[in-house]
């Protein structure tokens, strides 16, 4: 299945896409929240599904999407996990994932703006792949991590160097303004995706391709970051983790390069949809 | 006013403090939430009670406290906030506040066990003043911040130092194991506190003074952490922030010394209750 939220912020209604078509599921009765997915919601959606979907109102394209999933408890990131973008950061591979979080008030839909905050003046982009965790995980082994994974979403991890790198401190200052998650357009449940190592990743600046990679690239894989974060904090239904960023960020750049006022973002990822985000300068607003 | 929860995990009740009493609030009809905060609680609460106080049924001291607010949307920490905490550290004092997060599932009421994690062997307290936001904040100017406060809890900010520093990355992995937030007794209203930057906080091991300041010797005040914090993302009802500890942490003794099982963590802030915690080993139990 592949989920979606639609409608004005604050009064997001349920949805699906399928066969092409978004699908209003307003009348299944739930969000697309950590309490559906801790009640089975997936099984007990699926089969909702088979006497109700040839009932389900269409939804225009051009409504809004939001993130697909409802505020987690928690988005945790993984710096440096692609080979290339570590060296492009001027930082040596790591021996273990790197984790921070980024607050959850950072997430938006998939093809809202971008805001570039004020006193920034590098705002970069990060196109990653963005698991959803199913259910509460606690010192998983990696054998059994898939079981706790809900499925996938695309992901950009939006981030302001200077704040990041420059502020004093942690990652987390950089990583957290208001629209700097843009999650969607859809949570691709797990069984959609054969292999999700195995996935291109892209995105382009004003039609540019900047980063085209594919997640066979990935330093840590998918089980290896829920076993492992698992063991530092309890992962609940709905939580995210983003996975990392391949090269061809800003930062990277000779001359580095950030995104200003009017930048047009768009990026997909093999199976999981495209997103387009606008850059809207929150000095020049 | 002083706010409490109280009950069994997942099946908590809000409550006050009144005149050393627990009085049971079930049938104000609301929890103590973000929700709560953002629609004017605490006055329609005080109001309530002018014709309700009466009735209201008393708790026995027995029943477990939980975290006086129901999961909020992040929890903020600022390290190395009071002088002497920085020097203990062996770390610089900060120009501007040093920010971590802590996963919300860290959270966990004022007398609950510290669980010491699996592979632990550094699970150090900090005792710490927490700011309880009560609305919407972005952008916000040091001089209106305390509109955006609503009170106050004291925190043990427990940190596995291991995790923290030498695992790899960001803080936030050794700070997020569940029982890592102890969060209480109670959420005390601004207006009971005359000043937040005079109170005595202290905390004990087995009987022990280990930590004993003033939350005069903070570096950065709470308006300032308010206002700094605003302008990398934007803080919501019931979100906190916790101010930072000072010296006589774990970690900055020589030799150092970490929690083992069955140890017995007291502490507590002038005006904001005191709480007790015994530490288990997750090793062990």
């Amino acid at each position: 299945m592949k989920l979606l939220r639609f409608g004005e912020k604050g009064n997001e209604k349920p949805g699906i896409e399928s066969d092409g078509k978004w699908l209003d599921c307003s009348t299944f009765g739930e969000d697309w929240s950590e309490e559906f997915l801790e009640n089975n919601g997936l099984e007990r959606l699926k089969t909702w599904l088979k006497s109700n979907s040839s009932k389900l109102q269409e939804i225009s394209k051009n409504t809004r999407l939001a993130a697909p999933i409802k505020r987690p408890s928690k988005i945790i990131c993984v710096g440096l996990n692609y080979s290339l973008h570590a060296k492009e950061s001027g930082m040596p591979l790591p021996e273990t994932p790197i984790l921070f979080m980024k607050a959850t008030t950072s997430l938006c839909g998939p093809n809202d703006p971008i805001l570039i905050p004020k006193n920034s003046t590098k705002t970069d982009w990060e196109v990653e792949l963005a698991v959803v965790i199913g259910k509460k995980a606690l010192y998983i082994e990696k054998e059994n991590a898939m079981d706790y994974v809900a499925g996938y979403c695309l992901h950009n991890d939006v981030s302001e160097r200077d704040f990041q790198l420059h502020h004093g401190g942690q990652w987390v200052k950089g990583k957290s303004a208001d629209h700097f998650a843009p999650l969607g357009p859809y949570l691709v449940t797990k069984e959609e995706i054969k292999d999700p190592h195995n996935l291109r990743l892209w995105l382009k600046v004003n039609g540019q391709m900047m980063q085209d990679s594919n997640t066979s690239d990935l330093v840590f894989d998918i089980p290896t970051l829920v076993s492992y974060i698992s063991q530092y904090m309890t992962l609940l239904p709905g939580d995210i983790i983003s996975t990392g960023t391949p090269s061809g960020v800003g930062l990277g750049l000779k001359p580095p390069r950030y995104l200003v006022h009017g930048d047009e973002v768009e990026l997909g990822i093999e199976g999981l949809g495209e997103a387009k985000q606008i850059a809207i300068d929150f000095n020049k607003s």
